[in-house]
Order: structure tokens, then sequence, then C-alpha cells
């Protein structure tokens, strides 16, 4: 059978944080069906046995202890097969690892070399490095594993399994999303494939985990970079991959580049672990499947946010969530992707007016509703506004109304959300766009109250497109709140635009600092009076920011885990 | 004047992040100070030029180009002396940086080699370590420079620096206070004295941002180990202390375990940099003080949430700020750490009954705002409570009131506050303790609504150990607010213990499982189903924790940065 030809099963599954038993349920189950279509090779992905990111947890040995004794149970249930895992080693230290498991035996581990801490990522904290190689051959190949980070890295650890003659590299992954990531990882990984004349068998993580949406789209590619496989984004999918890579060794030698860069170690075999040959299951025949296709930006945005929001309820255990709406263009497309990713039936929609909410807002909300299939409730705040009124007029006497008034209504609503919530096991979805977390044009413990902040970051502009991507087959969210000017309905004929640039002016420059940290003095496109007032407040603004609830990461810079700035901050 | 002997001054300031010109013009100040003082060298905390931690800022290019800048004019500034200066340098990649300034010249700078990744630390987020020593000389003395977590490792780079016959070092710190640690840093920073044989000049920042205090207490250690010198804890302070090293070298010779730890290196002299003579100002008579006393741990806490309140509030531009006092003891605290930090005119507090408040209720808080000379101003919330449940009436018919109806009580007086805050610019201090946060026993934007929580990481039963040490002099908080049972009144006679266990069992197991990372296996002093029941309260409201005010950090583990938990977490 020292062919090169490999069956493998990239197994994409969708792990739970702390579920160590549930997630070796779900790996066990996958690698019996992988078995059973007789795969050679099933891959997991990175910290699949205890989900990714487990923050603090690592630092509790229990949690260690318990992933450990996880592993030797996959590990016995691996007969017939061999599999790839991540799971937490625990040596001199701790380490992010991927165990060989092999026909019931884990036959070698690796550490993760390189350790990410930048952006949501914090693995120093928690990893120690890792230091060498797992190299292993199978049907005639040599096989060499890596994690994640370790192949955005163009040398190590690739250039040294390549003098080591390898001739497929796995990469298991918990790879975050953001708007286009997946395009910028296969170019990535094609040109590691072709640099190294490697085929790689990438295999990510899919489901959402608190701000993190995991996207899936698992990959392998040929040795000359072309894409064999794509699996489905934002789903689970086990795919099955027929491969040959009888061709590698000629086209080696025939490539200049890869015998200079590669020669000086090139037959070194030490260290490598030869795996025995299994009589694997009855192989069907050849499969043959076409790449799952790559979404366009909208519908990639809109498949991330129906399974950050569908994860973030069910794996926190409700069945349910309430919505406020305004009938305005933010809480509509929190209301369509509830319904999209939990029922209709699993929405609530509470309207509640007050003396400055519109007909319109009314009749937007109501039609929205219908549209959705959702019954809503109405609760009118003006009477408990009133009473509010008359409980401070003492110490409001002499002095005008002003943003204090504008929030309190704002907190009766949260109230009244948190209300039906704690009565009914709801939890609250708010519906803050990321333009507004920006500037802080919000109201903590109003508007921001609430379990998940599904379109926190997204900005305004993007609300909108995504709004017309959604109505693009049938009008779901009523043009007329698509189309009306934006309002807080706090105040009598408040528009957004007396407190804020219009959208399209402030996402830019929105965009200019938190996504690309330019300067004031950097962002040239807008005047210098605008850019520094806007600055201004979204510094002003941290302390909100600090207590909103978690939302889900679509930018490269969400607020968050993503973005850590000093509330007390005298930089400007 | 090569005679071994040197004035130092030991400026303990307290910088803001971000303030870059203020912390300058401070730096200048104390700079002249120690100049005309007759001091050699002046010593300046980790990172003193930006603040610590500035966290993201460090991404904004601006940012470092302003500290660079800002770096120029400190070097400037030391004419006559020399100095050691914390800053952000910028070469090949970014460093947490000490710079030597001499007479008007950057003369040396040195990069901090272990960059501390635990705790609330993320420095590998934002800088690269740097190799190698920065070594001068200055009055026939031979020194080396170390940051903050450099000096925590026995060996490099103080071994380095005693192979290469440095005589003195110094450590500038920006380390942050929790509960005994300036003892653990003392016992630590005299060993590595003595250990070296060599003097230890510590200098730790003052002052409080966000979660952080950093205490001060700068020490002193001649190179036998012993405290020559110790500055003030939680207040700024510039140190004057002469040093005569000359019995240095006899004692390293006739040591018999130095000889043998550093002689490898002992003589090569490459790479020091000799500084030198100034004309130094009139050296007033030999400088004799005696270092300040440490404080027991009750006062120690004391000071040490007064200044972190009082940083936090008036860093953020506030003057005033607003309590609700429930009558209990964590409220009366915070009032009177309040009027500590910010004196009583500039603390308001508001009582907000309700039908189930006891007369006992607003007698304490009527008490205690005599005894601080506070006016107490009262707003009931029976007639708001009355509108919420009319309007709620239809949806909630049928149903027994259960946590909604507490908890929409809660949330009234919250909203009350900020409408207050909102209306005057007063920030909203929270009264919650930690043993509360950790089990959830607590309204999210409730009484968790608020700017800073003062108490967050006090434990129940250190919150009474604070009011007895409080109380000790005269009876600042009333007798019957600490002797009283504590209750939420949000149910008829209703009592902490209805919900949790005593707070003298409980702390203790919170205790073994937030600072001391226990399972629940491991907890063997109390029940097990107890421990169980305890721990996954704990889990199960992080999401409450995630949207808390920051609180000022005093155990070992704070919840904020120090702590990350994820919110979705199955592992029990």
């Amino acid at each position: 059978m020292n062919d090169k030809s490999i069956r493998l099963a990239v197994a994409q599954i969708n792990p739970t944080v702390g579920d160590i038993r549930g997630n070796l349920d779900l790996i066990i189950s996958n690698m019996r069906q992988a078995a059973e279509a007789g795969a050679d090779l099933v891959v997991f992905p990175e910290l699949a046995l205890t989900g990714y990111p487990p923050e603090d947890l690592v630092f509790k040995s229990s949690f260690v202890e318990d992933n450990l004794k996880a592993l030797q149970e996959a590990a016995a249930a691996s007969t017939g097969i061999t599999a790839i895992l991540g799971f937490i080693d625990r040596r001199d230290d701790i380490f992010n690892a991927a165990a060989l498991l092999h026909d019931g035996e884990v036959a070698g581990v690796y550490h993760k070399r390189f350790l990410p801490d930048y952006g949501v990522f914090d693995e120093s904290r928690y990893f120690r490095a890792g230091q060498g190689e797992l190299i292993f051959s199978l049907h005639g190949l040599k096989l060499g594993v890596t994690i994640c980070e370790d192949i955005w890295y163009p040398a190590e650890p690739l250039l040294g399994l390549a003098g080591e003659g390898v001739e497929m590299v796995v990469n298991i992954s918990a790879s975050p999303y953001h708007l286009r990531k997946a395009a910028q990882r296969e170019k990535m990984l094609s040109v590691r494939a072709s640099d190294y004349l490697m085929s790689v068998v990438y295999v990510n993580m899919v489901g959402g985990q608190d701000e993190l949406v995991f996207d899936g789209i698992s990959m392998v590619f040929d040795e000359c970079g072309n894409l064999v496989d794509r699996a489905a984004a934002f789903t689970e999918d086990l795919r099955l991959v027929d491969l040959d890579l009888k061709g590698i060794l000629h086209q080696r030698l025939r490539d200049s580049r890869w015998r200079k860069l590669h020669l000086p170690r090139l037959g070194a075999t030490d260290g490598i672990i030869h795996l025995g040959e299994l009589q694997t299951g009855a192989k069907s025949p050849e499969v043959i499947r076409n790449p799952e296709p790559l979404l366009e930006d909208m519908e990639e945005i809109r498949r991330a946010l129906r399974l950050g929001l569908h994860d973030y309820v069910r794996k926190n255990g409700f069945n349910t969530v309430v919505i406020g709406l305004s009938g305005g263009i933010d809480s509509a497309l929190v209301a369509v992707l509830a319904a999209e990713a939990l029922g209709a039936e699993n929405v609530r929609c509470v309207y509640m007016p007050s003396r400055f909410s519109a007909e319109i807002s009314r009749q937007g909300a109501a039609d929205l509703c219908v549209n959705l299939g959702i019954e809503m409730l109405t609760l009118p705040i003006d009477g408990v506004m009133e009473s509010y009124l008359t409980e401070l007029a003492p110490a409001f006497a002499g002095l005008s109304p002003n943003i204090a008034e504008e929030n309190i209504q704002a907190r009766i609503r949260g109230n009244l959300l948190y209300a039906l919530s704690n009565k009914f096991g709801w939890l609250v979805l708010t519906t803050g766009n990321k333009s507004e977390m920006s500037v802080g044009y919000s109201t903590l413990y109003g508007d921001m109250a609430g379990g998940l902040a599904v379109i926190k970051d997204l900005p305004k502009t993007m609300v909108y497109s995504l709004c017309r991507h959604i109505n693009r087959e049938r009008e779901i969210i009523p043009e007329m709140i698509i189309t009306r000017l934006p309002s807080a309905e706090l105040r009598p004929d408040q528009l957004d635009t007396d407190s804020l640039p219009p959208y399209d002016i402030l996402d830019p420059i929105l965009e200019a600092y938190i996504e690309d940290e330019l300067g004031a003095d950097e962002i040239d496109f807008a005047p210098h009076e605008l850019v520094s007032r806007v600055i201004a407040m979204v510094d002003r603004n941290e302390y909100k920011r600090r207590q909103a609830p978690p939302g889900i990461k679509i930018t490269t810079r969400a607020f968050g885990r993503d973005r850590r700035y000093p509330i007390t901050n005298h930089y400007r």
C-alpha cells in the first residue's frame, strides 16, 4: 500500500468550551463515521477536546486532568484508524497540543510552537511554546503536524518539516472568523503548499463561543497548491477526501527552489514515527466532491451572526430570546437574524412606545412582526416615565430636561425587557451597532442592557447593506424601516444627525481610528476638527463599552477582548 | 570622587495613562528638585512617561512618537543630573524600556527582558523581550538597570550584571498592589541584594489606574540586603538616600559563593557606559531618614481603596460621587471610603426605601450620614414600582411574584441614581462586595449599575473586618449597621442566608476556588454538595461579572483582567 494514496476525513466539528465529555462523544462519533467510510486518517480541530478558547479554565488542574483522561478514551476508540486531535498536554509545563492517535494508542504528541498574543489571543498566558516536530509515515506518505498559528509563519516549522521530506502537513486550527478571512487563509495555505511542494490539510473549528465565531471552511490542497476540497462554512462538516501524492517526488526533484531550500536536512529520518498498516473498513468508491463555494460578503456576515447568535443562546441553555423593537433598522435586523437562527417561534418582540414615538415606528415594528410571524407585545412607557419624573421633581426642580430624562426612558425599556427575561427565562438581545458603540450613542443599562449584542461589530453602513441583502428576494424588513431617517426618539423630532455626522462620513473615520489604529493627524479624508471630535467621543466612551454585553466579532478589530483600552486615559 | 558614595533620589510619582505632557512635567519637576538637593542619580518608575498600563494605546504610532519626543525633552532637562526613566522604545520593534539620561543627553537604553503575561499583565501583546544589559559607571560605582519583572527572576539578568561587576542595580517598576505584596517584594529584593552582594534601588509607581492601584513603597537596600530606606505607601514621595558602597569589594572577595557564581564574567568591561562627573548642586548634610513603616493589613486595604477611588474619580474628570445607601454594611463602607478619598462635601448619599425596607435601615443610613456630615436625599421607590407592576400586569397575569419583581426594584434604584448622575455630573459608585459578585447575588443594571465598584474585590468577611478597623477610634459606621443580619430587602423578611451559606463558610470556599484555582474535589473543608453548589453559582454568573463596572484589585485574583473566564462554559 506504499502508493502514497490516502483517504482523509476532515472532521470540522462544533465543540463546546468546557464540555469535555460532550466533545469526546462528538469526536468518537466522527472517528467511527470516518473509519466506516474507509478513511485512513481523520483530523480534528485545535483543542477540540476542551473547546477553544478555554481561557483561565486552563489554570484548573482538574480541567487539564479531565482532558487528559478524555484523550486516553479517544485513543482507545481509535481502533482501525489514525487520528490527529487537539488537546491540552501537561508535561513539565502546559502545552497547546496535538495527539497522534493510532489503533488504540497515543502514538505521538506535538506542541504548538507559535503562540499568538495579539487580537483576541492570549496564548502565552496559558501555554509554553513547543519545540520539535511530529512526523509520521502512513501509506508510504510522510506527514507532519502543525497547530493553527504555526502555519502562518513562512519558514519554521514548515521549513523543518520539508527538510525531513514531509509530503503532507496537517494543520489543526481554531481560527476565528472575521470578514473575508476565509479568502485570506485560502491564499496563504495555497502558497504554503506550493512553496514547500507539500499537500496541506487544514481543519478548522466551527461554532460560536462568546464573542467569537469559528467559520469552519476547512480545506485540502495538493502539493502544487491546488484546492482539492473546501468544507462548508458556519456548519459542521465531515469531509472525505482521496489524495494520491505519488507524483510528489518527481515534482520536488525538478524544482530547483525546493532543492536549494531543503537540501541540508533532506534524508534525515530521525524521530519519524512509522505507523503500521491498519485493516480499514471497505473503501467506498473514490470520493468526488466539489469544494463548497465561498460566500459573498453580506451572506458571510449573515451566516456568521446567525451561528454566533444560535450558539450563544443554546450553549448557554436558553431557548427563547426577547428583543425590544423600536421601529428602527437595528432592532429589525436583530429580530430577523434571531428568527433565522432560532426559529420565529423562539423570538419575542416588544414595542415600548413613548410620547416621542412616531406612528411610523409602530407601523414598522408591527409590519416586521407580521413578516416574521411573531406576535408583538406593546408596553407603553409614559406611565412609568411620569412616576419617575414625579419622584425626581424635587431634586430636579428648576432644571431643564436634558440627557437625564432621555436616559430614564431608555432604562425603563431595559427594565421592562429584564422583567420579562426574569419572569419567563428569555435571553435579552441588544440591538446597538458598532457606530453607536464607538461614539457612545447609546444608554448604559438602557438599550445596552442584554445578554448578547448581536450586531455590536457592524458599522451602521454595514447594517444597511445587510438589510438590503436580506430583502433581496422578498421584503422581510419593511422598506420604510430602511429608508426613514435614524432617530433614538428620546425627545421631540430627534435625529441621529443632531449629535453625529452622517453615517457614511462617520463610519470611515471610525474604521481608520479603530481598525487601522490611525491617529487624528493621519486621517486626512475628513475635516480635522470632525476627526478629532469623533476620536474624543470614542475614547470618552470606553467606560460604556467596558460594561457592554459581548457581541459577535465580524471585523478585524471588534470591541471586547480584541481591543483593550484604558478607561482612564488622557491621550488625545 | 571615586569613593563609591552616591546620593540617590527615588522619585515615586503618580503619572496618568496617556497624559504624556503632564507626566513629563511631573518628571522634570522631580528631576529639578532632586538636582537641587544634590542628588547624583534620580530614578523614575517603569513607563513613567506614558503611565502604566497603556494597553492598546501602544498600537498607535502617534502615541509612541509623542512619548519619544517627550523622552528627548526629559533628556534635555537632565542637566547636572543623571536619571533613569521608563518609556516606550521603538527600534525594529516596540520595547518596554528604560533610558539613562545624563546631563542633557540620552546616554543609554535598556529593554525589559522578562515580559509578564499572567494575572493582569499582557506584555507580550505589546512588546518584544529585550536582550542585553545597560551598565554604567558613576562616582566609581558600577550600576545596572532592570525593569520590574526582570528582578523577580533569580538568575538572569542579575547574574549577568553581577558577572560584570555591577555594584548597584536599579529596578524601575509599575507593580500593582495586592494585600501583603509589599512584604513579599521586600523579602525578595533583600535576598536579591544579599545573593549578589549588590545594592538594590527599587522605585515603584504610585496611583490608581482603572482596576489597579500602584502602592509605591519604593525601597533601597545595601549590598548585604539591609533595608536602607522605604518610601511612603499610597502617596507620591521623593526620597533622598545617601549610600556609601566602598566596602563592597571587600565583602565580595571574602564571599566564596559570590566568587564561584560570578567568576567567569568578572572583569569584563565591554559595553559599560562611563558617565562624566557632574557639577551637582551643593549637597545638603547627610540625609538620615527613617524608612516609612509598613501598614497593617486593614489599614493597607483602606489606603489602597482610598487611592484607587480617588484617582479613578479625579483622573476621569469627576468631582462628586453619588452612592445609594441601603442601611447595610457594604454601602456604608463605600460612603466612608469616598468621604475619606474625596472629602465628605463631594459625596452625595441617596436612600431609596421600598415597602420592604426596615426602619433600622433608614435609621442606619441616616446616622451614617450624620457621622460623615453628609445630607441624605430620600427617594422612595414604591410609586415607581407600582407603575411598573401596572404596566406589566397583563403580561404577568396569573404568575406569582419572583425574582422578576425583586430585580425591578433594584433597577429602579439604579435608574434613579443614574438620573442624578446624568443631571448633575456625579459618578455613581456601586457597593457590591466580592462574595456577592462571585455568586451573582446582585442585580445587573440594578445595584451593579455604576462607574466604579469600590469594594468589588473584598469578600464580605473582609468588609466586616475593615469596618471594625475604621471604627477602632470612634464609631463612624453605626454599630447597628455592622451587627444586623445582611438582607437585600427585596421581599418581606429576606435574609442573605435564604440564598447563600453564612459568609464565614462561603468566603473560604470562594477563596479556594477563585484565588487558589482548586476544583470541587480539592476543597475538602466544607460539604461536597455545598462546594459544588457554590462553584456552580460562580460559573453561572460570569455573564454578570462581564458587564460589571471595574473594581479595585485587593486580592491576588480579582475579577476583571485578572481572571478571564468564558461565559459559555460547560465545565463543572
